[in-house]
Formats: C-alpha cells, sequence, structure tokens
C-alpha cells in the first residue's frame, strides 16, 4: 500500500451562506488547489463527501458537477454518504485511491447546504439515520439520544453536567479564535446552562448548530508530496467501524464500541498509541459526545473525560488539545464538510499554520467522524512528515 | 496493485417488490455471501450502490444498515453515490479497498426502491441529475434527453428509428430467459413501434421500467479466491471518467466522451481491447443508448452499432452478445442496483452458469454503468481466470 499525503487543503467560512451547495464545494475545492499549487494539474479522481444533496437541496449527482464546476474533466467522480461521517468516509475513499496505485491526484470535498433548503425538512432528515421500525417512528432524533446518552453518562460515572457543558465553552473559545468558525464568540458556562432545553438534560449550547460549508483536500502519493508543499502531512492511519444500528440493543449505550474498533484499526496502522496523540478533533455534535469519544479513542479512562477537561487538559495549552478548531459545536456541522474540516484543521495545525488556535509542537493528530448515532465511525491519523 | 476477484453473487428478483430497501439489501447480499461459501467470514467492508434512499424511502445511512441486518459488524460501511451509475462506482469502490491492501473480505451491494416511496416523487428527483440552472429548472428530465438523442443520432447517421427500437426486442428475447428479470416476456417490433410515446421518437417500449431489486458481489484479493470458488472471475480492468453536465454543452452531443476515456482505461487496465470483448452488460436504460454505448465503448464503429442489433452481432449466437441479462429494458432499472447486477450477470456468464441465456465460451466481458446524462461513466472489464 502506498503512503499518502495530504498536500492542499481550503474551505469556506462555515455558518449560513446564500450560495448553493456546489458553489461552496467549489470554493474549497478551489482553495485546495491552490494551496497545493496544483492549478495545472491533471486529477485523475474527485470524492465529494455529503449527506443529503437530494433531500435538502433538490440536485444530484453533486460530484460529478463539481468536475464539471472546477474543470477537472474527465477526472472521475463519485459521492461517498455515511451519514454525518461522509466527509470522513470521502477521505478514506480517496486515500484508497491513492494508496492503491490506480490514481495519484485525489480531490476530494465535503459539504452541506443545510440553513436554506426547498423542502425545509432538515431536522426530520437527519433523524431518518435512526432505525426505521425500532426508533424513528416513535420520534426519535439525534437530539434525543444526546440527551439519553448525557443522562446516562452522569448517572453511571458520577459526572455532573457542568462537567460536560465545559465543552461548548472550550469550544467556542477555540472557534473565536478560528476565522472559519460558524461563532466566533465566547460562551460562559452560565449561559451554556441558562440556554433552552433541547432533549433534557442537553440544552441549546450543548449541541452544534445547522450550517452551511464546505472543506476539501488534495491527495497524492506521499513519494510525490515534495512537488507540492514542503510540508507535507501523512495519512498514516485509517479505521472504521460500524455497531448496532438500535441504540436500545447495545450492551452498554454510554461505550461507543464502533469507535473503539475504528480507532484501535487506525492508530495500529499508524504504528502509534493514543498517547502519541498531540492534537484531536473530536465530532461534538452534543457536547457529552466530546466526552464519551475522548474516552472511546483510548485518550482517556472511561469516565475520566469531563474531568479532564476541568483540568484543562483538552485546552489548547493543555496535555490533548481537542478541537482546536472550535469543533462541530462553534465551528459547525454542515454534515458532510465535517470529516473533511476536521483533516484540514489537523493539516494546519500539523504544519503550524493554525494561526491563533495553534497546538505547539503538533506533530501526530486524530480526527474521530461520528455517523449515525455512533453506529458508524470513521477515524484518522495523520502525522507530520 | 493486487489483483481482485469476485468469488459469490447473488441478486433478487428485479420487479414491483412490497418489501423495503434494506430487505432487498439483505437478501442479494445474504444470496452474495452463500455463493462464496463465507458465512462464517469476517468482513471488513460493505459498500452499498444507491442513489436516492433519502429521497425515495426516507432511510439514510442504509449502509451500515445492512452490516447490521446481514450481522457484519463491526465491518467498515459507506453508500456511494454517482446516480444510475451508483452500482458501478460501488464495485469500484470495493476493488479499491482490495487492490489497496486494506481490506481482504469486502461485499459490495447495490439497491433501490422505486415502485412505491412514501414521497411519490421519482421522477422529478431522478431529473435533479440534470444541470440545475441550464436544463432542470426547464423542466428537462433524462427520458426527453433520450428523445434528443435519439433524434439526432438518427439524422446524423442516416438511421430508422426501427433499427433502435430492435435493441428492445433483442433484449426483451433475452430477458424471457433470466428468472431475475423484471419483464420475462418477449415483444415484437411491432408492439414497441406502437407503444406510448414518451419523448419523441422514444417510445415507451424504448425505455427501461420503474424497478424495485438489489444485487451484490463479494470480492477478495485473487490469489485468495481459491477458497472461496473453483471459477474465479477476475475484476481486471477500472475505468470512470466524467463529462461537461450540460448536454447542450458538448462538442457532439451523441459521443459519450466519458465512456471514452472510461472504456480506453479499462481496457488498457485489462490488457485488452474492444475485439477481445466476448460479452457486454450495457446501460440500456433507452434503447438508444445501447446502439451508442456500444459505439463508444469501441465494439463497433461509430454510426455502425444499429447496424450490428439488425444483423444479428449483439443477440445471443452473435459475435459480441450484449445484455444477455435482458439488460435495463428488460431486467429492470433499479438505479443503484443495475452497476452491481451487470457484474454479477458477467460472472455468471464467465462462470458458465447463466442457463438459458449464457453466451458459449465467454471469457471477457464488458461492463457499462451510466450516470447522470452520460456525464459520468464506469467501466469494468471481468475475465474468467
Amino acid at each position: 500500500m502506498r503512503e499518502v499525503a495530504v498536500v492542499g487543503c481550503g474551505m469556506t467560512r462555515f455558518g449560513r451562506s446564500e450560495r448553493s451547495l456546489v458553489d461552496l464545494l467549489v470554493e474549497a475545492s478551489l482553495k485546495a488547489i491552490s494551496d497545493a499549487g496544483a492549478c495545472e494539474r491533471d486529477f485523475d479522481a474527485v470524492y465529494v463527501g455529503n449527506m443529503c444533496s437530494g433531500e435538502f437541496n433538490m440536485v444530484t449527482g453533486v460530484a460529478a458537477a463539481l468536475a464539471d464546476r472546477v474543470g477537472l474533466i474527465p477526472s472521475a467522480a463519485d459521492r461517498v454518504e455515511n451519514g454525518p461521517a461522509s466527509g470522513g468516509s470521502a477521505v478514506k475513499a480517496g486515500f484508497l485511491a491513492v494508496a492503491s496505485g490506480l490514481y495519484d491526484m485525489v480531490l476530494v470535498a465535503g459539504g452541506e447546504k443545510m440553513t436554506s433548503t426547498p423542502t425545509g425538512r432538515v431536522a426530520d432528515v437527519i433523524a431518518t439515520l435512526t432505525h426505521p421500525e425500532r426508533e424513528y417512528k416513535y420520534g426519535a432524533t439525534l437530539p434525543s439520544f444526546g440527551g439519553l446518552l448525557m443522562r446516562m453518562y452522569m448517572e453511571r460515572y458520577g459526572v455532573k453536567r457542568e462537567s460536560i457543558s465545559l465543552v461548548a465553552v472550550k469550544n467556542h473559545k477555540n472557534g473565536a479564535l478560528n476565522p472559519y468558525a460558524h461563532f466566533q464568540k465566547e460562551v460562559t458556562l452560565e449561559e451554556v446552562l441558562r440556554s433552552p432545553v433541547i432533549a433534557d438534560p442537553l440544552r441549546l449550547y450543548d449541541t452544534c448548530p445547522i450550517s452551511d460549508g464546505a472543506a476539501a483536500v488534495v491527495l497524492c502519493p506521499a513519494n510525490a508530496a515534495k512537488e507540492f508543499t514542503d510540508t507535507p502531512v501523512l495519512v498514516k492511519g485509517v479505521g472504521q467501524a460500524t455497531d448496532v444500528q438500535s441504540v436500545a440493543e447495545r450492551e452498554d449505550p454510554t461505550v461507543l464500541n464502533a469507535l473503539r474498533v475504528a480507532a484501535g484499526k487506525a492508530y495500529a496502522m499508524a504504528g502509534v498509541t493514543p498517547r502519541d496523540v498531540d492534537v484531536a478533533e473530536l465530532h461534538d455534535a452534543f457536547t457529552i459526545l466530546e466526552i464519551v469519544e475522548s474516552e472511546d479513542a483510548g485518550l482517556f479512562e472511561k469516565g475520566k473525560g469531563a474531568k479532564a477537561v476541568e483540568e484543562g487538559e483538552t485546552w489548547i495549552g493543555g496535555r490533548i488539545p481537542v478541537n482546536p478548531s472550535g469543533g462541530l459545536k462553534a465551528r459547525g456541522h454542515p454534515l458532510g464538510a465535517t470529516g473533511v474540516a476536521q483533516i484540514v484543521e489537523l493539516t494546519w495545525q500539523l504544519r503550524g499554520e493554525a494561526g491563533r488556535r495553534q497546538v505547539d509542537g503538533a506533530e501526530t493528530g486524530l480526527a474521530v467522524n461520528f455517523g449515525g448515532f455512533g453506529n458508524s465511525i470513521v477515524v484518522h491519523v495523520l502525522q507530520r512528515r
């Protein structure tokens, strides 16, 4: 298997946009291609991470449309969908295309257009990720599972809701340093605790916003990376796994088994352990998810993730900064864009180009992209060459 | 790059079904796994080719749901979408996963549930594949482009509509021999010519039906294929390419440039020429498409494809039988299923297991899966070992 490098990155600002999904994908893609200095190169393939172009925006075949708009014809083009982990899965598809030896120049773009849609059915469409007969038909939504998980976790591990909501304070603080973030504004713990209840005990500021946006990376074989950049970042480990779809049927719903398997595979492939991780982008669609993921990815013992936030370990300047970008909570969560944006942020961090939110000396980065309600998870480990 | 083998095949009967999309995918998958004798094996990944699970059926995350239902957890799981070529793209994704060396056991399933949908918006959703501003907003649909292409082709190459509609007669004759086909019934040329106009000169019997169905294959490295079967079939060549989305902007709309590029890549990778092809599954969503594809895939000279049908060259028993399965015309076209069903049919043909529709001595097979209105095409070349 060939080693694969990220040699170009780009993204739109996340937030509310008047532009179309494909317009957003075009902007991120052109920035990534330009960042790689690859404007005059032929690309072999385009992969687009997107969950709901048809359901939200009444457009399909967006990967081929992007190849046309960016001038990459006759490049191959596919869309990859894995729910909110579509971006991570698209990066993995691009990785495999290069690692296999079939393709040398691959563009991976992730995007979603959610704030205004002709169908107006955003929340309901996302809820179709739940089990059709055992969950969806009873009105279950992803935030409702977030609330149940938070309550169960608090009881099981004796953790206060304030400790979990500190994730929002931290991630808004980081987002305020990120010019691409949807929310570039700090919030206090009191504001989080006073915000409206979404799914008790989950409150509005415990949840990510609905955002528009796109992110993109250019991938090539590691041995060609120097043609494009002095600071290639390698995709060293890739792991992906599934779990039982119906949350109630899981042995312990506070444990993300799919993450444990996926992270184990990614670490093994990269030849690292969780102790080697210098910076992590986790999928904090809800504050509780960052805590649980930080544990099941092996960064902290089970039940100790909230304590790590309280003690500053996951803040910038701490032992393992988590979501220096602001995460889904503050950078925003245009579904298909998120997994690609995580790779963009880690690349900037490993290159030392993350500006005021830079994690000093970061050499190894971890990305966790969470699909369904944790039943399909994609993990990447990146390293500075 | 590792060589990749197809070691198991399965499909549902195509047609009208009362079952859900995931149920159809499960049936095809279990048949493929059983055909490979792999019921006790761990699978590394599941790829699902599907265009519109959310738009048609209000379910998303179907790949992870399939992994759960078939008992393949914690296998990785992704959906691949490339319009009506989603199945071909899913096969290619599975191919790359094995070829790269990352995975050893991969299930690829393609499926679509179209005959009854909660949204009832099948034709309009498929039309969203057209260019949003230059085509869709003016009411363009894929059949309308099929009609325009047929008229333009007839004028440019001096071909009569009767010669083109012979494709329907041939493919219904083949479908009558295929127990998995939606239509297992012959039609006469007179019946085709008398059928209602859909988009002049395209008539009802010139177009594929709306169908439900699923198909699946099991892929593994070629050097492990003997563990599963005495008759492995190798995926020798893979090619995929895009073209300008807006049909009116193409230099010559009667030429499928994406197919020319994709087929060229697939043949080169396989080390074969069009002359080596013994059997082909082409994407005859409209009769004219089989003709044009047979030319742009290099099987016949440009403008001579209809003559080849008239002279019997593409019938079973002819020089290059095309669509012995009945094709999209008679087997049916559950969008995401088609590209996988083509690989299943070719595998059966190359194994000599195609029953009454067997192409004698077939050693090399070609599959063409057509996305958008020809702006994203996937080609595979398969060979008997």
